[in-house]
């Protein structure tokens, strides 16, 4: 059985639970989650470390002991051979380049701005920081809608690793005060994932950092 | 004929070359290097926000005008069925996950230092970040070190593309004022690449850039 090191409320842990609901692999039978408060040191322990020297989640074991991080690598391992990472070299190519996409231009600036808006205290000094992250932050959700308007997926043969990866974050964007009403198609993109088979939402935060993002839009 | 459009200072651009000299595939005869300067705003003209509404570099059209950006998934695409990145599932998913540390984790601050060294005004604003951004990349050294204690590549088998990916900012990091000394392993692995058949050093970088490195370190 593959167990998941993950942290809820994160989003790129959050990627594995949703590829997993759609590959009809149930948590228990198929797989086990640690979860792993990386708000809080669970990932900088000298054990964590150990395993992952990144220090980051999520991270999986297999059931003999081989590690493996990034989140979109692992959506890439559990996919391959479905239809969620499908296509020729080329198309393949494009997934990825969506996730490099993700990672690189969106995750830093989508992400970060939630996490500083419900997981810091509210005079932290990283708050200084969101007007830039959030002005990224829809550059990088402008060059989505532009896809979004001529395309249904990300994946190029149809919805995939590069739509879960994106749905990760953006779904949640507003937390961090970021917010959709300006994308129309992105948000139609939004809709047709959660009505996919095997939809998995994303379990809601602990009122603590619920109240906290209240208090910082 | 692959039309890559790169600029040569860019470690992400110089990835492609990179690859593509190690495939014995010849500027000219086998593709055609546009230079683009992305520093000085050429991916921010309407004429390439309409083939990379991201505004980056590298970008390659095909001979028949389809076009992929994200340097990585670039790699992967030219890498596809020869031995830059072979391996079954697994092991392809570990050569992912180094190039997804690489953007995510390594890329943001040891390309980003040198960047701001060599490619911004001596009293830019953004120098204030160099203290933090050396910090984290260092931290991602360390986790290369680490790696390179026990494995002579990033490539599950053998060296390959995610050696290239993060070869690419890494043997430069000392001119954003990261020094290599405390990595052995690294070092030794840098050597082993530029040993590799068919090496293409990175082109020498403008006497103006050196020379605002020179004064920053």
């Amino acid at each position: 059985m593959i167990t998941i090191h993950g942290y809820s409320p994160s989003g790129n842990c959050h990627k594995l639970r949703m590829l997993l609901g759609h590959l009809g692999r149930v948590e228990g039978r198929d797989y086990r989650w640690i979860e792993t408060d990386s708000a809080h040191g669970a990932t900088r322990t000298p054990e964590y470390l150990a395993k992952n020297p990144n220090g980051r989640v999520p991270m999986i074991e297999t059931g003999d002991g081989r590690i493996l991080v990034e989140s979109n690598a692992i959506l890439y391992w559990l996919a391959e051979g479905t239809a969620y990472f499908a296509g020729d070299t080329w198309q393949r190519a494009q997934t990825l380049s969506w996730m490099f996409f993700e990672q690189y231009s969106h995750e830093p600036y989508v992400a970060v701005a939630r996490f500083i808006c419900g997981w810091t205290p509210l005079d932290s000094p990283r708050r200084a920081d969101l007007p830039r992250l959030r002005e990224r932050g829809h550059q990088a959700l402008a060059v989505m809608e532009k896809h979004l308007s001529a395309h249904d997926w990300f994946g190029a043969t149809g919805y995939g690793i590069a739509d879960i990866a994106l749905y990760a974050y953006t779904h949640c964007a507003e937390e961090g005060g970021i917010a959709l009403a300006a994308y129309p198609a992105l948000r139609a993109w939004l809709g047709r994932i959660e009505s996919q088979p095997g939809f998995v939402p994303m379990p809601p935060i602990a009122a603590e950092n619920a109240e906290r993002i209240a208090r910082s839009l």
